[in-house]
């Protein structure tokens, strides 16, 4: 079982409070390059995974999805999720993507945005997505890129010698368990390396299609300059791929 | 015009003492992954870009290849191949692999061993590649791995506090011009990121059916302690592709 990450007091105190909470995919730097992956959603069935307050759900459905159903591992998302919508084509369901199982064929998009790093099973949800993606379905997601998720000691270092600012990479190789403090201490994600997620994907049955290491533009570091850090190094990964 | 590397004096003399040119394809770690990735090559037209001694070429030609066509920027490099080559089916060839061009479907398979990390316009070659490639034919190669590439001071740091080695990765979404000092003073190479290299790939018409982030087994730690470097972070990257 995964870890109630979400349902603890303390991390969702802090959760609720991060602008991609406030202002939903408006707040989500990378949202713009995900959106740009997604079909045309008009009259599609989706399946959102980790779906947070819902705010991909809702998007979904204001574009013409003709029906969205909405997992989530925690209650609380999930609640706060239901509070904000009214529509009945949305459907929220608590359940352990771990143990996620799908019938064939249903879905036409299945999406999600930065859970899949969480996750010590992938290729067991892989291949439920394949299995319950209709021909030619595409999954969408976004994870934290794993030069991100990899070292021992997150967190940026500098150079005393030239003052340059560095990503401290090591246990690259090393897959499995990382713990950090985000939020809240003792956060539990899963690294694994861009060729495992890729391995594991061609393995289910996928195509890929799209691959986008995210990082500002020029504009986007006029307006913000702390994002800075992403050109040193990428925070998120952003893929899709197209069932075969 | 590229970088005549491998013909300066300094660089080549000790180049040639390298295990991989030494022992051939036996001396480089990575070559079973990379061999695992080719197709069988009875009967099948082959072109080998940046051959340097015609390693792979030959072993092409011993593993039933119809013919293959080895290309090299390097005047000395292809001396040495000749000089170790006595086989008309394999054809040497002094080419800028800038500035290639291909005929449509001559080839079966396209190789590369390390070279592309040192082209300016790979989306030109890539184009070519795909251009000169038979339908269904499979491109298969390997570079050094953007995180090898990326820092701009690569070496290894050691974590004063803990002891641990971590690679310093800085500028990694800064692709372009690295100048480092690798058996001789100013080579120069050009950083791409992974996302560059998949999508440059797929918009030149491919389909990703391999990828590997090279580590060493279990099994090559013990007999080559010095490999642990590779679990930290990994040197190098195995690709194929298909024509689609």
């Amino acid at each position: 079982m995964s870890q109630h990450l979400y349902d603890q007091d303390e991390f969702f105190q802090y959760y609720i409070k991060l602008e991609r909470q406030i202002k939903g995919l408006a707040g989500a730097p990378e949202w713009p390059q995900l959106k740009a992956m997604l079909p045309d959603l008009n009259g599609l069935s989706v399946l959102d995974l980790g779906c947070g307050f819902g705010w991909f759900s809702r998007f979904a459905r204001e574009n013409g999805a003709a029906s969205v159903r909405a997992i989530d591992l925690s209650e609380k998302m999930l609640d706060k999720a239901r509070s904000m919508t009214n529509d009945d084509k949305i459907e929220y369901e608590r359940v352990d993507l771990e143990e996620l199982k799908l019938t064939e064929n249903q879905y036409d998009v299945v999406f999600s945005s930065l859970t899949f790093h969480y996750l010590a099973n992938f290729p067991a949800l892989t291949n439920e997505i394949n299995k319950g993606l209709k021909s030619s379905g595409r999954l969408v997601f976004s994870i934290e890129h794993p030069i991100f998720t990899a070292p021992s000691k997150p967190g940026f270092v500098v150079d005393e010698e030239t003052g340059r600012k560095f990503w401290p990479l090591d246990d690259y190789q090393t897959e499995g368990l990382r713990i950090t403090n985000w939020l809240a201490p003792g956060v539990k994600k899963q690294h694994r390396t861009v060729g495992s997620y890729i391995n594991i994907l061609l393995n289910s049955g996928f195509r890929l299609t799209d691959f986008v290491e995210w990082r500002p533009s020029k504009d986007e570091l006029i307006r913000y300059p702390s994002r800075e850090s992403e050109v040193v190094r990428p925070t998120f990964l952003l893929m899709a791929a197209t069932k075969d």
